[in-house]
């Protein structure tokens, strides 16, 4: 049976993108593997494996009897049902360590960078595998997408360099002209529902025993959100009602480059902890704020320590 | 402040020899490093670093406002006091996957090779850095140690060709020579206390909330440890009775290639749970069993679980 590679719930273009990249790595390894997804894709990712000629990974939830390479995560809560009946052979990420745990020796590729992408370009590499023209355009997008156009905090010289050399690869001419495409369809918003926009970029937390859930919508212009905020607010309230302490959606403007956080929570002094200012009503602006892993997650994990 | 580098308690060669080449690493990376230790050194790591001229790392404990870089192990049970306030940048290591978590995007190269040292030399190519002399020496000391002269089940390929590698930088001819050399220097077991050669090479793990403790004595004749099997027995009934469900003292000759495995329990069936054979008495012949990492701590591990 196939190794299977899986990204996280609530599949964003690097969880797809590198699912594919190291499936299609260790297959040439010589250990056959499928890239597999945890749910539907989002038109980010939808745009971009058409662009480049794949169709999305098969959904598979369930763990139970796989081997499996988690990509883009290390956190149970964000990984396959029953991860305890399979066998993680290996991790690429470019997270924060999560509570994921083996019982046998495994394979990891974790660096401090802005994308999965910009690791697995570096595993072609030291494996001497060349990369596949299709797999370096879905790569390339995976980093622009993670690093909003080199935009985020967490975007590294590495990540840079990798797209540069993606693109040869790839044949892209103008790498910022695709970014803009890649944004323009992520940023569409009309025709969604709010609970659509909530989960299109979520994830789950757990902080010192609270269930915090973090949405983020990255729009080129915040005003294309005005008509959307108030049916935004009432979607997380519902979501918070659902069993969480809190849940915040943060609608980033990756032009102005900063975001306004939505709010829903049972003790809204943990945004005043996590940031140093109190929130106006249900919302508050961040200025310079992009990164939720990098800049909004690590606030409110210390927020809640104490 | 430099960062620390730093392996599991009570360290073995390989840890020892780790948390000094990462430390190199770093330093040469333009990251300020420095080895240090949880306890002092055992008697051939003693003699590892004086053949190669390094003297012991400093004994730390508290990790406490450092910034840390663990080596062969990502267990809390087997890392520092307080690792909580202190940073973790970077994890390198060849075991299974422990509880360590962090808050922050961190670097980790990890693989399912025999020996820590394996992992380093690849890195130490991976970023263009020359290995010293003296660590090619201790590196290829530690994978000699960690997989048994490559007897264990542990070893592979890239531990192989890594020791062939270093032996060439580090000038050493005859490789198996060095190594039954320091296996001697390991095995000497005269003048040393029950409870040093207990702790000599000793884990604790958590097995479904049990702590169970793992011992390991690597002799190149067994009968060099007649005289002491009923001291060692004693030593590990007051170890267990200090809060712990099991202590398992592995005694291993790497000559014939099996464990005799002294037991000390609050129920002795996870021992049958765990190997399908009963114990004679308080101790048990494991035929081919060299290695607690895969072959043992493992099979403890699914016992506990049901
Ligand atoms: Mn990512
Ligand atoms: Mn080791």
């Amino acid at each position: 049976m196939a190794i299977v590679v899986v990204g996280h719930k609530n599949p964003d273009t690097d969880t797809i993108a590198s699912a594919i990249a190291v499936a299609d790595l260790w297959t040439k390894r010589g250990m056959e593997a499928k890239p597999i997804a945890q749910g539907e894709i989002a038109p980010e990712s939808a745009f971009v494996l058409e662009k480049f000629g794949f169709s999305a990974p098969e959904v598979v939830t369930d763990a139970t009897d796989k081997q499996i390479i988690l990509v883009d995560h290390t956190d149970l809560s964000q990984s396959m049902d029953n991860l305890e009946k399979g066998e993680i052979v290996a991790v690429v990420d470019h997270h924060k360590l999560g509570d994921v745990t083996t019982p046998n020796p495994l394979e990891m590729w974790v660096w401090p960078v802005g994308c999965t992408g910009t690791v697995i370009k570096a595993m072609y590499d030291f494996y001497g595998v060349e990369v596949p023209k299709n797999i370096a355009g879905i790569l390339l997008c995976a980093i622009l997408s993670d690093t909003v156009m080199f935009k985020s905090v967490t975007c590294t010289d590495a990540d840079k360099k990798a797209v540069d050399e993606l693109a040869k690869i790839a044949g892209v001419a103008d790498v910022m002209a695709l970014g803009m495409e890649m944004f323009k369809v992520k940023s569409a918003v009309d025709g969604a529902s709010a609970n659509e926009l909530v989960f299109r970029d979520y994830k789950d937390f757990d902080m010192s025993g609270n269930k915090v859930g973090i949405g983020q919508l990255e729009v080129v212009d915040l005003s294309m959100l005005d008509s959307h905020k108030e049916g935004l607010q009432a979607e997380i309230e519902k979501v918070k009602a659902d069993g969480r302490h809190s849940v915040f959606l943060l609608l980033t403007d990756i032009m102005k480059e900063g975001s306004e956080m939505l709010i829903a929570s049972d003790d809204v002094s943990v945004v005043e902890k996590a940031f140093g200012k109190a929130p106006e009503g249900k919302s508050i602006w961040l200025e310079g704020v992009m990164s939720r892993k990098k800049q909004v997650a690590p606030n409110f994990i210390k927020a809640f320590e104490g």
